[in-house]
C-alpha cells in the first residue's frame, strides 16, 4: 500500500497551480472588462455597457472563490513560510483585480449617462491613449506576477509616472473644453471621472507589480529601489 | 515543570487580541486622517494638509505590520477555521482602512490645489454634510467589526444609500455652480473629486461592515439579507 505522501505533495502542488490559474483567469476577465468598459464608453454602446456591468458580478465571485481557496489551503496544508506568503499575496492580487473590475463597471455606467449628450470626438483622444496605456500596465503587471519577473515589475512601477502625467494633462484639457462652452461641462465632468478611473486602474497595476516584486525578491519595491534602478540604467 | 500548553494558549489569545488592537489603532488613525483631511480642505489649512499627507505613511506602515503579524500567526499557530477566518478578515479590513487613509490624503492634497481659488462658502455645505455622514459610517463599521455586532453592520450597509444620495445631489449642485460662472469650474471640479473620495470612504465602511457581518454570522450580507431586514423592521 502506498504511503500517500507523494500523492499529498502532488495534490498540494496542484492546488498551488490551481490558485495561480484562478488568478490568471480572473486577470483575463478583468482585462476584457477594461476593454469592454472603455469601448462602451468610446462608442456609447449600451449593450456592451450592460455586458460589462453584468460581468463584474462574475469577477466578484472569482475573488470570493480565490479567497475561499486560499483560506482552505492554509487551513488544510499548513504551508511553509514562502508558500504561505504566495497564498496570502494571491488574496491581495485578487482584491486589486476586483477593484479594477469595479472601475471597468464604472466606466460602463458612465457611458450610459453620456448618451444623448453633446460629445465632441476630440474629448475622447486623451481617454483613448490612457486606456491603451493602463491596459498594457495591467497585462504587464499580471505577467510579472505569474512569471515572478521582478525586472518587469520595476518597469510597470516606473511607467506609472507616465499614467499620472497623462492623467494630469487630460484633466487640464477637459477643463479647457468646459470653460469654452458651458454645454461641455456635464459630459466633460463625466470624462474627468473616467480619466480618474483609468488612473486608478494604473495604481492597481502598480500594486500588483509591487507584490510580484516582493514575492520574487523578498524586498519592498520602494521609491529608493526604483531610483537605484533608474541610476543603474543611466550609468 | 509545566507542560507549557496553557502558556502557549494564553500567548495565542494574546496575539489575537494584539491583532484586534492593531486594527482598532489603525482605525483610530484613519478616523483622525479623515477629520484632518476634510478640515484642511474646508479651512484651506496647509499645515494640517501636510500633517495628513505625512500621517498616511504611518497608516501604510500599520497595514504592513498587520499583514506581517497575520501571516506570522498563521504560520506559527496553524489556527483552526474560525480563527483563521478572523485573521484573514483582519488583512482585508486593514486593506480597506489603508485605502481610506489614501482618500484622506487625497482630500488634503486637493486643499493645497484649492488655495487662492475663487471659493464660495456655499460650495462647501454639501461636502461638510457628507464628511459628517461618512465619518459616522467608518466609526460604526469599526465598532460593528470590533464588537462582532451584526445588527450594527446591517445599519451601516443600509445607510450607504444615504451617502450615495448625498453624493448625487452634491454632484448636481456643483455642476450648477460651474454652469453659472466659468470661474467656478476649476474649484468645483476639485470639490467634485472630494465628494467622490468621501463617497468611496463610505463604500469602504460598507466593506468593513460586510466583513463584520460575515465574521459574526458566517453568511454574506447580500442585498437579499438587507431587504429581508428592512421588511422585518417594517412588519
Amino acid at each position: 500500500m502506498p504511503t500517500g505522501t507523494e500523492h499529498i505533495v502532488t495534490a498540494y502542488s496542484d492546488e498551488l497551480t490551481g490558485l495561480a490559474q484562478l488568478i490568471a483567469e480572473m486577470g483575463g476577465q478583468v482585462e476584457v472588462a477594461i476593454e469592454n468598459g472603455t469601448k462602451a464608453l468610446l462608442k456609447l454602446d449600451r449593450e456592451l455597457a450592460d455586458l460589462t456591468i453584468i460581468a463584474d458580478q462574475r469577477i466578484d465571485d472569482m475573488q470570493r472563490r480565490i479567497d475561499d481557496m486560499a483560506v482552505s489551503m492554509i487551513a488544510r496544508r499548513q504551508p511553509m513560510a514562502s508558500d504561505l506568503r504566495a497564498i496570502i499575496t494571491s488574496i491581495h492580487v485578487a482584491s486589486d483585480l476586483e477593484r479594477v473590475g469595479d472601475m471597468a463597471k464604472q466606466l460602463a455606467r458612465r457611458s450610459l449617462k453620456l448618451e444623448g449628450m453633446n460629445l465632441q470626438p476630440t474629448f475622447y483622444n486623451g481617454v483613448k491613449n490612457m486606456t491603451a496605456l493602463v491596459l498594457r500596465q495591467i497585462k504587464e503587471a499580471l505577467d510579472a506576477y505569474s512569471n515572478r519577473d521582478s525586472a518587469r515589475a520595476i518597469e510597470v512601477c516606473n511607467r506609472d509616472d507616465e499614467v499620472d502625467a497623462m492623467h494630469t494633462s487630460l484633466f487640464r484639457e477637459l477643463l479647457t473644453y468646459m470653460m469654452e462652452d458651458p454645454r461641455n461641462i456635464t459630459p466633460c465632468t463625466h470624462l474627468l471621472f473616467c480619466a480618474k478611473n483609468l488612473e486608478r486602474i494604473g495604481d492597481h497595476a502598480t500594486n500588483i507589480a509591487e507584490r510580484a516584486y516582493y514575492l520574487q525578491t523578498g524586498k519592498q519595491l520602494t521609491a529608493d529601489v526604483q531610483e537605484l534602478q533608474r541610476t543603474q540604467i543611466k550609468a
